[in-house]
């Protein structure tokens, strides 16, 4: 199955390895004479590299993103777009002293189960490095999706920054809450059964590596409410509280789109762990020297969050145009 | 788009309304030669239907569910599956006084948004009615991912089945946490991207109406963990700890895969609510006399959350039959 | 995978088998407010049914169609639109003494190896009984795409006519030619690469039981013409011949769109045929006595040419809707 | 809709342009652990490329694949497989002369109908470049449906080589017949009603530009055959003739599989046409100086039909992994 591909009709294929050629991005089904400029792509991206602060890791990858088809003269064509970020400063040779070892927290223990062999190289195709070609496309689908507003942010940020330099002192990680609103939502994206627009949000945000779950609107707590006190009341301006998160029935109401996302601490730390090799004996797992270190992956999650949100937006708003005669 | 269809290789489309002639699911990719018989899927139907205590809804329903196609002496046989429940009981006449009202918690609203139509007729198609289309195919895939074990249940259940008097004679409802347990799982399944597994059951899960999120393994807690308290070590039998909840990168461990969904309180309670009319003007909302109550729709979810997990399961088994050569 | 249905956003799924419970089709994706009856369902079907002349096969059914959902006071809903028509007239005992040999021209040798399992029942899935599920469909297809205007009609008709009654007394049967021309093409249909108009027509008709190939516009005849003589100029008022056959680089250009489709001679003849048992030892191949024999199955397909044109048109058009801001 | 995508299970998206930076495909769904090396799909594209022989168009391309993600150590990872082609030799200026007319027999008329925009340059999207992708993505279908073997041919080759010093010097160009054949077959591939083999390989086929059409097996000449003439009967060896083709009721019978394929005469010629601008007024074509002209693109079809046959292999082959429990 094309198990690398999202969306109905604007849709996302991504391609390439953390320590491979190259990483990129087919996007396939984008509406004919959008304008979007190289600029404008490459501006996003930056908004998620690696080595942008003091705090995340220090890998210092340019991530400059190439344009190999489907924009022509400034406008989209209605050909697929390509866009490929080449990788650099991939030196994957240090890998070598744990390609025997699964890895605590990550994937190469099913992968093998999978497809009984596994790119070992600083992860591989399971790397995060993937979400730069979401990221990239993500940036198209934002100015498809214009007035909308995606607003991506991650939860007690004064918390967690105070937090960071002891984590990076102790090599361990630790995770957070997105809070992701859309603002200017059209009415009427998403289908009410299994395209509901909530369904298709739970998909893209699960689909995120270190995601662990998804709430709209009042979620967790609606389990605890009254119907009496979660139905939103219409009055005569739409409704008056929003604890249906913008979506009622599957279909947004026009009413802010709410959800939060919660990512687990990075799997990656500095401390010894202990692990089975793939013979199945106990060794010690430690991260090879000069490794990269998030103590917060979820820091650099908002761009990625606003990015498959504004996917999923783009292809839902296709979508509707088929609704009505 | 199909968007009535979920599954890529085993695929289910529903269709029907709560008040029309009847509902119903086309099974399209059963393997041949599966055992399977029409009392084993009317078993499963007979968990979720109304009526079946005294504190869910009076609707009397047969629920009899009718084999159209695809079995033939007791195997299916590789052609598509046609199940049929005919609707009993559904007089519509009673909705008359109320279609010209937005239903607070309702569809209505973002359906004629949407369609510019409303079948009203009971919710029409948004009708939970919808998921004995699922259950039924649900049966069928229980069968084929034998011996995977799917367990839900609703949480703090001795909690609300003490509270349902008091809701009832208020008129009122309440929500609940299914939490959604699976034993001897295969390893290997799901795919690492977009067809992540969580993913797929995150996005079965937030199809199923009144559903207000989903969280795996650790799940929101995850956010204020410690990677070096998070990830879950590699014994000699495989991982000691279950905080991934039985999915790492996508594809499933073999570790039991646990996940927990909220339940939103059912939107049609029996107290006045403001609302407006479709012109816009304030007007009170009375659920119309002798409309069904479900003081807590969440009581009837774990036999609809089983059947979308199994849906997922029974579609990632097959689909992992390509994973290698 | 979803092998029994069809189209990407105008989307048909079919089930069924000749005499079972009866067959039917799910409409997924039909935009709401279409005006369609029950009525214009039924007289599509009434052209392809079978007894309706003296010539063609003398089971009596009424194929009466019921909409199960979807249309709502004479409107589609933008919900699943399901048709069904109940079998009649079915006595599938009549099969037994054949049930183990393998039939000339027919699938149960092909689907014996893949299913390991056969409903021999008429044919089962096999059965061109299926079609009827596609006209049903076609019917709401030819509804949307209006004004375009199918046009599906037997090459030859008067010097097959002719045969009729010798094929009869000789338990033989023929092929034929359907020629379809479709008028006022809404111009930019299809897409131009895998999508392109003439592959999803292709599809289309080659899923039609018995047809044995297809040519477009000049066809066959334009591998021996020159390009100075193939190529449609362009004048003031669009092309001025019609070599291309309406579709040009994949997309419709607003001529008529024409093509041929061979039908190859009905496999059920009534002579005594040479063939194997399912042990591989020979047999003598003898319908059963009151089976149907059409003597030229192509005379009832214009109607099931025209609606699988219709339904790629209605997608195609749909689909089409996204193409451009 | 993912227009630039074909396949279930094993998927090829393709990319680029004729004149942009490069071309490219992302094979997904091809399973872990297949041998491929760089040079046996550069064998491959080495098979279609222009400038190759005397006969065929200067255009003097170097085409040098490159792997940019999914094999790793000389064996597919399970991750998609990224292929790119630079483009080289590629002039665009020399199109400017031509980019307000209509060109005869080219795709630029309908795109701008479809996409109210057209990428100009050697015909973009449109041109026969895109099929060097697919040649790529056959290369490894081919290792993966081995040891099924396909066998295309230019039928009346002879014919056409000694005409083509004539077609050169009058700047004319010819069509031409590829009839292909598939030997040692895996039976039960293919799937009963709407993915036919032959409909998949119908859909595929005319997808290839410049072909008009399709048959297979007896095809056309069936239509006027009887029942009695051609079935095939089957001995104890299997079926002793081959009218059907190799597929019966849309599934491989382990016969050969034959089917023909038309090509157009090529539409760039060097004659001047009449022609029209994009104001609707007459005037002359011509190809601009130094423009690449193929006086038979069937000739580098044969690669092209063998590519994409294997490509509909593969898939039905991973497909028929889920046929039966």
């Amino acid at each position: 199955m094309a198990s690398n591909r999202f969306g109905n009709m604007f849709t996302i294929t991504t391609f390439g390895e953390s320590h491979g050629e190259g990483i990129g991005v087919v996007i396939d089904g984008c509406p004919a004479n959008l304008e979007i400029s190289r600029k404008e792509i490459q501006e996003e991206l930056d908004r998620r590299r690696p080595g942008i602060s003091f705090f995340t890791s220090p890998r210092k990858e340019k991530d400059r993103v190439k344009v190999l088809s489907g924009i022509f003269e400034g406008k989209t064509t209605g050909a697929p777009i390509a866009l490929y970020i080449k990788n650099q400063d991939a030196d994957s040779t240090k890998y070598d002293p744990i390609k025997h070892l699964y890895r605590p927290g990550h994937a190469n223990y099913t992968y093998l189960e999978k497809y009984g062999i596994f790119d070992y190289r600083g992860g591989g195709r399971a790397s995060a490095r993937e979400t730069a070609a979401r990221v990239a496309a993500g940036a198209i689908a934002k100015k498809l999706i214009y007035p909308m507003d995606i607003c991506a942010e991650v939860e007690n940020l004064e918390k967690i920054l105070s937090l960071l330099e002891v984590l990076i002192k102790e090599g361990d990680s630790i995770g957070a809450v997105i809070r992701c609103e859309v603002k200017n939502v059209v009415k009427g994206l998403g289908d009410p059964i299994y395209q509901k627009l909530e369904a298709l949000l739970a998909c893209a945000m699960l689909s995120i590596p270190a995601a662990k779950g998804i709430e709209f609107g009042s979620g967790f707590a609606a389990a605890e409410m009254r119907g009496s006190e979660h139905n939103d009341l219409f009055g005569s301006f739409g409704m008056e509280t929003n604890h249906h998160g913008g979506i009622l029935g599957g279909i947004s109401s026009g009413s802010p789109i709410i959800f939060r996302v919660p990512f687990k601490p990075t799997s990656s730390i500095k401390q010894p762990q202990r692990t089975t090799n793939l013979e199945g004996k106990e060794e010690i797992f430690c991260l090879p020297e000069g490794s990269r270190h998030d103590p917060c992956v979820a820091l650099r999650a908002p761009v990625i969050v606003e990015s498959m949100t504004a996917i999923v937006l783009a292809d839902a708003l296709l979508m509707n145009r088929c609704s009505k005669i």
